[in-house]
Order: C-alpha cells, then structure tokens, then sequence
C-alpha cells in the first residue's frame, strides 16, 4: 500500500526573479541579491530540494518574465508541488494564472510560498486575508522553533534553528490561524512570527516558510533547505487524480450499492 | 471592564431578495417562498434576531437591487454585525462592493454567512475556497447536533435542533477546517455537514450556519433564530476601534518606553 | 531523505479479549464474538493491518490477560504503533501499565484507539476527558464520511465508507476538539459522532476510529480494515529516537555554537 | 437575551502559598516572594481580578495547608472559575481533590492555570502531557505578543506586553496544540514560548498563561492583571447548570416529541 505519488516528484519552483536581474529599482539590493544568489534564488531554492529528495524529484524552473509567468495549464497539470518566491512585483502577476494556480491547489497541487510571499496574489487569495506583517531588514538573528515536534515537515533541523541574519517579519501577522502550526520565530529585536504554517484548502496543502530574504544567504542554510524539502515532500498530492470540488445534486440513497465518490 | 461595543449592536441584514420578489427563472420556486416569507427573508431573518437581542440592536436592511447593493461604505462603517443570505444572484454582486465588505471584515466587522451564501463572492474571498457541496432538496429532516458544547453560539438550543424539511446540504463542503466547530447536521438520507463553523479572519469574525432555505420555513423556526442571534451578539467587534492591518516597517525598538500598538 | 522509521514498522495489536473467550457476564454477546471473531478480534485487526502493510510490519498480539497485560518496558520499547480495543474491563488494565504506555506516547508511540476504547484509562488518560458518548446496539448502518480529503489517514476508501450495521455512537461525545477531524459519521437513527479524529501529544500521534464493535463483523469490513492500516502508517513515530520531554534549566544562549537539541 | 451566568461571578484562586510563608527549602527564594508578595501571590492576583471585574466579582481564597486543601465540594460548586498557582509542592496535591477539580472542569467550571501551574497535576491530567519546558531564572525581558487579536482574553492589552524581569519558559513545551493561541512571548535569550492557550475541555473553558513568577513582580503588572481577568471572565460557565457527561443508551428516536437534550 501507498498514498505516495508516483515517483518522482514533479515540482515547479517560482520565482519573480526581478532583483537578479537588476531590474528593480533597488539597485543596491539587486547587486547584493545577484552576489547571493548569482544563479538566481530560484537556482538556490531548487537546489536545496534536489539535496535532499533527489533523485525522486523532477525540478522545472518558471519565472514571472516568461510567458503566462511560466504556469500554464500544461505545467501546472505537470506539477505536484509548487514553491513560490515574489517581493516586488506581486501587482504583475496577472489575475488570470493566479485563479489557475487557485484551481489546481483546491484540486490536490501542493504550495509551498516562501517569505515575501505572504503578500502574493495567490496566497492572499488562498487564505482571504491581507498576509500583512511588520518588517525590518536590520541583520536580526532569527531562531526558528519547532512547537510541533512529531510533525513531518518539523524533521532533522535542529531545535531551534539558527538564522545567523535574516530579515525580521513580526506579529501581527495576518493569516488565518493555522491549521498546524510548526514553527515560531524569534528575532534580535524581541519580535516573534508564526513561522511554519499548515493550511488545508480544498484537495491541496499549504506551507507558509517565513525564513529568507533576498538580502541574505538564507537559502544557502542547510536546515533552511531542509524544513523546505520537507515541505515539498509533505505537500505531495494525497490522492491520486486532481479534479475540482463541485457541486453537486445528490439523490437520496446516492451512495447504496458501492456509487460512492473515490 | 467591558470587551462589547457600546450598544445597540449596529446590525445589517442583507438579502439577495429575489426570490421574494419573483424575479429569478423559478417561478414555483418564487411562488414559494412569496409565501414562506411574505415580507422577504431579511424580514425572517431580522425579526429572529430582534426576539433575542433586542432592545440591545438595532437592524439595517439592505438587498441586492439597491445601489451599490445598500452596502456603501457609510453603511458598512456603521455596521457591528453582517449577515448575508444570498441564492441565485451571487455572480451580480459586484466586485467592489465585495472587496469592500472584505476590507471591513479584515478591519473587525462581524459577518454572519447563511445557507447558500457558502457559495457567495464574499465568503468564497474570505474563505480562499468554493464552498462547494452536495445539496438535494427533497424535504429531508435535519438534525443540529451541538460539538461544542461551551461555546457561546450553541447556548440556548436543545440537543438536536430538529428541522423538520430543509434542504439536504452533505460534505464533502469546500471550506478550510473552521478554527472551532460548533455545530454539525445529518439529513434523513444519511449525509452530514458541518453546519456551524467558526472562522477569525483579520481582526473580524465569521460564523457560517448551513440550516436555512428559502423554500422551507427554516428561519421561522425558533431555534435557528436563536443561534442565528447568539452568532451575531458573538461576532460583534471585539475591538474598540476598526482599522486594517497594514505592512509596517518596525524600527528595532519600536515598542519600547510604551510606544506598543493599541 | 527520509523521515519515515526504518521497516519494517512493529505494531503490537492490544485486544481485551474477553467475550472471545467467553469470559464475561454477557454470555449472548460472547457467543455473538466467538462467531464473527472465532480468532479474537485482534486477529482480524492485525490481518486487516497486515493486508495493507505486509511486509513492510511485524505484528504482535498482546491481551489483557497475559502478563502486565502483555504491555511490558521491553514490549513498548519495541512497538511503533500501539492499537487498543477494550471494552467490558477497562478497570482491569493495571494504572501502572497505562502509566507506561502514555510515557511511551509521550515519548513517540503511536496509539490508535478503536471504538469502545474512548472510555479505555489509556484515552481519558491521554485526553484529559471522559470519552462519554450515546451509543445503541441496534443494527444501525453507519455511514462514514470524509471532511479532511486531503489527510493520510482518508486515501483510498469511498466516500462515504458505507457499514451496513454497527453500534450507534453519538454526540456529544466527550473528547477535546481533535487536532484534526478526518470523519464524521452518520447513523441511521440520525445521530452523528466525529469518528476519525488526529491528536498529536508530546512526541506521539494519536488517532481514534469509532466504527467497530464485537457483536458486528465491522473489522472484516475492507474499507474499515484499510483505515486502520493508513491510521498506523500515519503513527509511525516521526523522530528517530524514542524519549521523554523533560524540564530542563537552560542557560542563556545554550543553543549557540550548534549545541541544539537534535 | 444573555449567556452570561448571574452576577456575580464567583471566583476561587487557588495559591500553594508556600513560598510567602517561608515554608519551602529555599530560604533565599521565600524571602524574595514575602517581599514581593507581602499578603501573599493570592491577594496579588485577586486583588487585579478585582480591579477590572469589581462589582460583579466575589472572590474567595484556597490554599494548599488548609483542609482538603481548600478545594471541598462545596467549595467547588459555588465556585464558577478557578486559577491556579503552584510550584514547588504540586506532589502534595492529593489526588482525590485533582479528581474532583478535573470532574467540576468538565462539568462546566472555568479554569485560568497560571505559570508553573503547567506542571501541576490538575493540568496535566487535563491536557495527557507532562507540561514540561525549558526555564531558567535570570532577569529576562519577557514580551507577549497578541497573535489571536479578536480574541475576547486579549482585549484591552498593548501589542507587545512588555514585562521587564520574568521567568524564562522556552519551547518545546508539552502541551496539546492549544484549541486557541491566543499569546507568544520571546524572552531575551531568544527563546519562545505559546504563553496564551486556550483549551476546551467537557463543558468547561481552561486558559493558561505563562507570565507570571514568584521571583518577580509580575502580578503587579498592569497587563498580566487584565489577561487574567480578561480570561476570568472569557472563561465564566457558559450553560446554565453544571453536570458531567455521561454514558447514555439512548434509543432511537429519543430526541423526537421535543425530548431532546437541554
């Protein structure tokens, strides 16, 4: 018996991919993004997956300049898991792929938003609110705690992991209460975040994973890299055929005589 | 010490009322609940609510046809407490307004979502899922049956509700599981739901309650006038204040020397 | 990477055994037993179990009547997942034994709790409440139906998994909101019970299943036999090494210089 | 309408008062704990449940030294919330009067668990876990951070709540998933804990809240004093009789002809 998927895992890591090219107007953070991360931060994040999950995982790279962002319904349909990484140009995302990327995750697709990605189009639309939070990115250490120890994505990082700089993201963070919560963080400063976040929506499961700036080497951080990996892992599709939820008229007795709904 | 906004309770009712006035392609159907609800659903909906709580509310009506829906933003920043019933006519309730309620729910307004409003634009943002079920209306009793039993919403009811006739609405429902579950059905052909959800999005409230159809007497039964009315006295604003919840930049420090947010 | 313990997993079936064996004052019930179950009803939990699993288990059969109830150091420091279905002689279980197994699923055992075990010292035990529930061994068909599709524990049953006869357990049932519910069950005479609820304490995972009774063939029933087998892959302890959560005096910065916990 | 019980709300706080009475073995610590606490913790923390619920308050005072450790039948059934302090005696607790505490909570009396009430054996016969922690005592800065801000028990508070000198209490605390996380706190260290967490249990309301030492002035504070009344209050019985739940065979149709359960 399995509830894995087919091996390997097809999954797709987004990235807005504007500061490594320079093209924002941040020309000090654009340079300091691309000595980071000269291959991209979607090189980095991908990476870190194939670290731990290869060689049972397929890894595409899409990017927000690409056509349709890179998510068409083909890649999309082709796609277990998507991590998503955008700061500064989450307006530019077009309303049209983010109510595709919705379908697919209440179909079964896993998410995995990173960061700045609480701000995104698709996460505030998965989760009906705003992801607004406080901020400041003044070299704070960031120490990730695990409060829910027996939790898959939770697995081999240590308690607490430590960020040695990282931006600081602060409460009150505006998210729906979670439906686990795995990770707290605090920072220097004194200011804690609900850190590592589970979400249920539809057929489709959701992690939230504040850690990672482009301003620091955070996707570089071997337990980083981990809880990401095992992010993606947990968000595997469960069942084996994506299809959306409908609605739908039922007869009374719908379900006798073994007519019930895989 | 008191956490309860000042009184009255500042209640909006809204109704899609189209059925009431025969305006939707189902005739008999209209027919119906012409005569269930002589005075519209709101009417039903309202007077439930003013059996409980009054002389401590004071209810506004507002309906799809008015302009902007009745819900302008005057209206909206005057309103405690939310409910919305709405059926065949979700896809006319424009947009902008339906950002605005969402902007108030995130602000702190409460929102009361009935029946087949799980499938409304506003609970649908909120929510970041369908509200897909199953339904079948053919006169099946329905069962409330309490699974929370401190909470505030199930006090006052017995141990089931019995609704003789409503619709059948069965699971799966598309919602995020709610942060507490107060209340769930079964139906004479065996499904079941989860029928009383509480959800806390931003700093607002929201109760979705499942029982209730215009073409049964659902919201005459005394009952689901009073859950109905124990939903609204509890989603009232626990905040003095409504505002949004913004992106701040937080100096290190800021909340020193007593300079920490209201 | 892997976060799963290494096969193949060790599951010890804990039965009470005693209408089997004829050794209650219910002599009709016990002859009722001896039929459906002519091997004990640990054995067609463990086959049901081993249908699923084999070979990546090893089964051991433990009884209320052995030694320590079968349930020794030695024996739970080999389990991964403990199953438990007791139900005329929960008293009997010696409090020094329930002391150890909530140590050992504290420490990282699983514990799936069957039916009539709700009100087993080891569950109220665990849960901090009574179990209590309405129940009536009247031939009602229960339907299980799935409101978390996305979880482990619900892949590839129907839904709903029909069971033409079973005890009626109903609500309220005493138990704290579950981490997260998985079914929810409906009888024929209307009532309903959260039947398939996930509680995670200390290191452990916890999961009860209500359908199953000994005067019904319900652990012969596929569907029933494949939950319970998800329901013990699901437990399988997450960490590598079994141990207890101890209060621990900590220096300022004990977690510097790579001196976390593991 | 009201679900409030009658005023006034009738409180016990319960303080093993073994400290201010130098009764312990450490002679240091006592003598800090008489200076800080002249008329004992007890008075302290009566004394800020009274400033902000006073008329509609009457308190009375239990201790550890008197008969039945204050805590007799009659006590308890006129007794609508109870808090508790503990520390350095919790194994003196008998267990017939936890027994009794546990049966009154899920009967339907509050409980607000302060502090190192966390290991006392009331909560953790409630909770299944041991309510272990990591602690050190040197001065930190504790700040409590509002992650739940509609919460009813976080009203009235500033957004950190900045306590100057505390006890450290890190994570991984042993708890279950709180059915609410209403506060986090960071100390200076860097360590987090969920120091606001309510649970449901029977029909009874549990808060606990991690603030709060014999080492330090913290029942002094102002902001402590209102969560801790705030949760007095949020914790008040919501039905109007106090029973426990029973096991009850209930035939079918027992809930027909308005014999439903009140």
């Amino acid at each position: 018996m399995t509830a894995q998927p087919p091996a390997p895992l097809r999954v797709t890591v987004w990235n807005e991919n504007r500061h490594e090219q320079g093209a924002t107007p941040y020309e000090q953070l654009d340079a300091k993004v691309a000595e980071l991360y000269p291959k991209g931060m979607h090189d980095a994040i991908a990476s870190g997956i194939e670290d731990h999950l290869s060689p049972e995982v397929k890894i595409r790279i899409a990017t927000l300049d690409e056509p349709e962002h890179g998510l068409t319904e083909g890649v999309l349909a082709e796609t277990d898991v998507l991590t998503w990484w955008g700061h500064v140009a989450h307006g530019e995302v077009s309303d049209e792929v983010v109510a595709r990327v919705q379908e697919h995750v209440l179909a079964g697709m896993g998410l995995v938003v990173l960061h700045s990605g609480a701000q995104s189009k698709i996460f505030r639309r998965l989760m009906g609110t705003t992801g607004n939070l406080r901020w400041r990115s003044e070299h704070d250490r960031e120490l990730v705690w695990t409060v829910n120890p027996s939790h898959p994505i939770a697995q081999g990082v240590p308690h607490p992991i430590v960020i040695d700089e990282d931006e600081m993201y602060g409460e009150f963070f505006d998210i729906p209460a979670p439906d686990e919560l795995v990770f707290v963080t605090s920072f220097t400063g004194g200011e804690i975040i609900r850190s590592g976040c589970v979400f249920r929506r539809g057929y489709g499961k959701i992690f939230y994973f504040s850690p990672g700036d482009e301003a620091y080497p955070v996707y570089h951080h071997p337990d980083v890299r981990r809880v990401i990996a095992n992010a993606v892992q947990w968000a595997a599709p469960s069942r084996e055929q994506r299809g959306p939820i409908v609605a739908t008229r039922s007869e009374t007795g719908w379900f006798e005589d073994g007519e019930q709904q895989a």
